[in-house]
């Protein structure tokens, strides 16, 4: 299968990415995790990004805060599927970082998930990486219906506590 | 190959979609596109997108402005990757639309572009179906390097124009 | 006398919710709760929605967070009166779910009150409700008046405390 | 059949409401529509909102611009449901209309629509008065399913026009 | 000397209130603190404006939060000058209340202070009393000379501080 | 009677500022416009207001865009009340000279109208003059009775236009 | 003397930049314009960054829209001065542009000018080459002075014009 | 060397401003810190600036909150380049000193940094002074490199701890 590749901007967003490597795993889908910044570690992004798809990678999460410039700037040196998750920072609320991220001018996308959104953004990576591998596919099937039954499940406390 | 499946809102959306159809045709991607709505024709959109995958479909594109529903609801019937264009209106400049699309909550991830950022959309389909597709990732690669050399000749001709 | 259903997209938004099912008993209102979300049971939602006028609801409240589709997809699928409570979740302070309930396209009217806003959710739902219940409309009638009370009260001891 | 109110803080607010004077005819529904302000002419205002129910009103809609203190004003003075449309002036792009009609605080409500949103306004006071009116809630019925219709139709062209 | 009414929606912006009560009290400028809602008490708060200026008051101070609507109501019932206090509230960070305050329709102006400015209020409404009161001038002197005296005070500290 | 102060940061405002220079007009208050920049021409903005009261002013109007500092220096130099307009320029709608205009610290207010609410800067002028000057203060009053006339008169207008 | 660099994201970006070439030239200070894309030429843009300094550059100006990553990537190559303007498009108004340039992350500053603030690029960038340039410091100091002159001449016009 | 001079509006700004004064004495920059304020004591403010260029500065940094008037006018003031750190304060998360900062109208340029960009302020004061100080441009590679390898270090980490 490929890999998913996970860079973070700075390793203080390790905290809002456990979601994704918890549904990485529970997808069983192979990922690396790098610390890698737009700004300063420039280089090493850009020839990570341009490498990927030949070392195996078939989608690239991006996270990032304030001005964040990191999923544009992969995006701009492969033609894998980047997505960018914009990070909440300490003023703001994470409107920069979401504006950073997803107003990418024509020719280099990004699919933007939500501010803070890791566990979307690992969702996202099983659906592309899904379209060549029926057993994720079934897996991501799994989860809607998951998902589903634990709705039904708290809707009937719910009804049960408020009456 | 997987087709790509063009949802839009309303027909007053398409004129914004046009650079989008010119690419999909340009990658020579099969596509279908379609008028659904998520809230004028919901039982529609959820079939659609209930049964894409099985009908061919590797990713579905949906286009709406302000309190942009379509994507959202159409990422809640299928695992397939759902790519969201938040579409301008006449208030609060594409705003609106924006945050109705990206800010999903957990389990339905939106790939979300820029608003009125129907060419990205177009390219980050063609990317997630070059996955399973070696020429459309060369078509993407030839793309990058027009996009480059497009810039280069701009460059020369304001450096002459410059002086 | 016609119910008032409450749908919540998460078990999470119910402490916002408290005001409102205090309102609805001290209305005498008769209601259900339920937790529905319109991206993880969307097929509940629907039903409910599409079943509500002829099961005895008079009114729908809906409340969620982000990108709050819950409100609009309900509204989809009936002709009662719907009313969206914007929820405020951890980023962008509500923003988000405020435009995704409000800019609602022509057509499928959303009756959003504020962020956050559940105790006036259940006075615009008696109030509604009020239309064919006069002794509802008394009970809104005394509300009123004793908010004015209560706002005498108040200025009486302000006037005494500051001087 | 109780009758609509249509107050404006302006009559340079008569174009954006021209979409709800049809819909209300369209439903048959009897209205009065008024221009009272609540700064200029606040006492015409709150007699009219504080006489409304006993005159044979059901519903109320106000429509404003800028710091839009009109449906809020009229809401204070009345039981019925109140609705508010806020409209876009020259600055700001209906931002500070809407969040002016939205954000009332507790024990006054307004059922905002979408900002110059006449026709949803129209759409939710039928919605209102249909609780006791099963004709009028036919029209409605059959209002959402012309719109189905009309999508279906526009879907048909594109499928047509897109190949 | 003419009095200054500071009125407040709710007893909860009291903290917020404080400084200016210090301010008015510094000053010797006579005031009375009332309680008084544009929406649960209208016409108390619309009778007290009506007869401000012959009850010997100079000037309105108004303080409420989310769509204040408190000193736009005030100042359409009185042509003494009303100076606005927006509160911020739990959502939108003071926002809705800066947008409902000041940007009122032609003819009935508000004077608005920064979101829970109510220093400045106080301030303002002594620059306005001062018009005809030499006195009150002189102690507005004074108090930009301290202001200044203190600020150099820091300056001090600051240089030997730091270095 | 004391004289009102108009200053505009660039002659680019006088269109905004028609309104303001009619309504003084009308109430026959004597007036100085002037053209001053809070960064081109410090000096002399800061002089004019260190010696306005001496001068025979009793309040000083202040029109300027973007970073709007116009207001804010001259406030920092008088004692007298100052009034900012917030002018639109060709980004941002008005935001940023509304916030730079209102957002004062404490000690320095600024009495701040809306958005290119110049019409309503001249009423407040005329609000705190009328302190001392009771024909003004009639004027004021005969003002808001002619406001209410002609919203009576749309007011019937309409009633004949919409049936 | 020390060159400036003129780079722009596209050469649609050029007619928001004119005023800044004419006031390079006025300054007689030596530029080239470039037209490098952070994204669609970002190996260029990066070589051009890394070797400013010693090929006689003493600041660089990056002009972008959108998510404006240009100044940030050039910054992040470079230990020079990097100036960035915010360039407005089609939708947000600028703010987009504004927060992706001037929220950069710890350890890369660009120094960032108003949105579409080209001028004003012009003349920081003369203000920095001037630090080592007597003759461009006193270029500025006439400038002001101009500015200064220029602005008594409006007031003059005014003065005459309003009476 | 050139001195840099440190202005913040208040002593409250202080802590945010630590940053600063580390990275400046890393870089061994002279420097002065002062409070003065645009609205306390603007004359000093003032003044300090005219005489800055002579006094041995070259490049003032202005710290300030709110409607942050003090880059603003300290650029008013001086031909040296200015550099300006909007604050953070209690309400609408610094948005309006970013906006009071930065969007200087034509001639007056204030170099911006982001939202409590202390760090930044400091090292784009640097890179200013860089220019006629190669020791000084050679500690700016040096911390390029350590950034560098410190993102590595990190790198490393991650990639040993997320397996």
């Amino acid at each position: 299968m490929k890999k998913a590749a996970v860079l973070m901007g700075s390793d203080s967003d390790l905290p809002v990415l456990e979601p994704l490597f918890k549904r990485l795993k529970d997808f069983a889908i192979p990922y690396e995790a790098r610390v890698m910044s737009a700004h300063r570690t420039p280089a090493l992004a850009c020839d990570f990004a341009a490498n990927a798809r030949k070392n195996g990678f078939g989608v690239i999460i991006a996270a990032a805060g304030k001005a964040a410039h990191l999923a544009g700037v992969v995006a701009a040196h492969t033609t894998l599927p980047v997505i960018g998750i914009p990070v909440k920072s300490s003023t703001l609320d994470g409107l920069d970082a979401l504006l950073s991220t997803v107003q990418m001018p024509s020719g280099i996308p990004v699919a933007t998930v939500a501010i803070d959104g890791a566990d979307n953004a690992a969702i996202l990576a099983a659906q592309i990486l899904s379209l060549e591998d029926d057993a994720l596919a079934d897996k991501l099937s799994k989860m809607k219906i998951d998902m589903t039954e634990q709705v039904i499940e708290k809707d009937k406390k719910i009804q049960e506590k408020i009456k």
